[in-house]
């Protein structure tokens, strides 16, 4: 039986994996990830430099990724046949192979879809990772919430109403997959009167990492990994003034 | 001039340390962490075994924990003197010390309060860590969010009515601070119709780990790092039957 070990990478510095999936990776004889075709992919990106000689390396390579509207069925018949596939194949490997996850697997992580599959095939081992969203937060050197601040972790794909309603009704805030979907999450927060307090992290923990209010920020388009974020301003034992402001 | 790193030690397995952390502790000439007084800290537990031979120890004790309630003006005014302390004393170092933080320093984490008042008056690195909660899902062995699921982080110090209503209008749900706290979160959950999907796991990935659907507990009290779960059950490229089902 094949054992697969899913290793969250963490936020992309290679530095901030964990021991135990730096391990992993180092000592891997074979290697499977994700990406678009004709690209290297994040995950083997983060993991540059670290393989031994000879690890054998599958790029699991998606067959759709923005063509296809996500409300378009044929998007889901793709994908899932796309998973079906995969995980038949990591199931019928002789020994064991290490998946790569930007993140946290568990985490909104295309992981998810082959652990799915894989229940009941195969031993699985999820190591968890500094997610994407620690790594943005700690880039902006501000912490995200204190005390009973409400956090809500909210993806860019949703309509711009839920958006909207969901800002104004927390006290932090993360929101995630904002690439093009940056023109609308302005719209949303600034309906919901958080525009000034968000900052937009580009490439957290990584080269060429950026860190700006959005305000300060004229792009149509984020990179896809980009986050959006509000501070919580919650309960603090506190005598000097407010970080934030 | 002082510098401070503080290292978050993510969700409780030393294994599950950022290759960043493992390193500044290993090398760490002096250490500073919080504990309750009389306890040895859970932080510090956590790094046992990897401090250097001469490693200089700072155990930052609480001055009130429990005996005064949160909203009393004393608990405010005694918390902040002893971080107003903390600072200075810090900040007075002549070298490097590494503060340990369990978990993400930035999410919800004690550090912050030192993190403030040390503005200005000292270099300041803050490494990123696991939350305990990506712990806690991941030894669900489920994922916690899917799609565009919208997951909320709650703390367990809200009053039952937010809560509810909290807990209602999320599709994942974490909830943190749990400890005397269990009687009215199994009632907020319930009156959210939530109850039968909430998984509580204590000491998440650490020796005695215990998971398990929160109906089959019948606590009263849970140990302070516990974590109530609600996994997300959104959009997915589906063929099979759902996991948390």
């Amino acid at each position: 039986m094949a054992r697969i070990i899913c290793a969250g990478l963490g936020p992309g510095d290679p530095d901030l994996m964990s021991v135990r999936a730096d391990r992993a990776l180092r000592t891997a004889r074979c290697i499977a990830y994700f990406r678009k075709p004709g690209r290297p992919g994040m995950a083997r990106r983060i993991v540059q430099g670290m393989l031994a000689p000879g690890c054998v390396e599958l790029a699991m390579e998606y067959p759709v990724t923005t063509e296809i509207p996500l409300s378009d069925p044929a998007y889901n018949a793709q994908l899932s046949a796309f998973y079906d596939h995969w995980a038949e194949r990591l199931a019928a490997l002789p020994g064991e192979v290490v998946v790569l996850c930007e993140g946290d697997p568990f985490f909104y992580g295309s992981f998810m879809h082959l652990h799915l599959r894989l229940q009941g095939r195969c031993e699985i081992e999820v190591i968890p990772g500094i997610t994407g969203m620690s790594g943005c937060w700690t880039a902006t050197d501000m912490p995200i919430a204190w005390g009973d601040d409400v956090l809500t972790v909210l993806m860019g794909t949703l309509d711009e109403d839920t958006l909207a309603a969901r800002m104004a009704g927390t006290d932090a805030l993360v929101v995630m997959k904002t690439g093009r979907n940056l023109p609308k999450l302005r719209r949303a927060l600034s309906r919901a009167g958080r525009l000034d307090a968000a900052w937009l992290v580009e490439r957290g923990t990584m080269p060429g990492q950026r860190v700006q209010r959005l305000v300060d920020s004229d792009a149509e388009v984020a990179p896809y990994f980009a986050i959006l974020l509000v501070h919580g301003q919650g309960r603090r034992p506190l005598a000097l003034p407010r970080a934030a402001e």
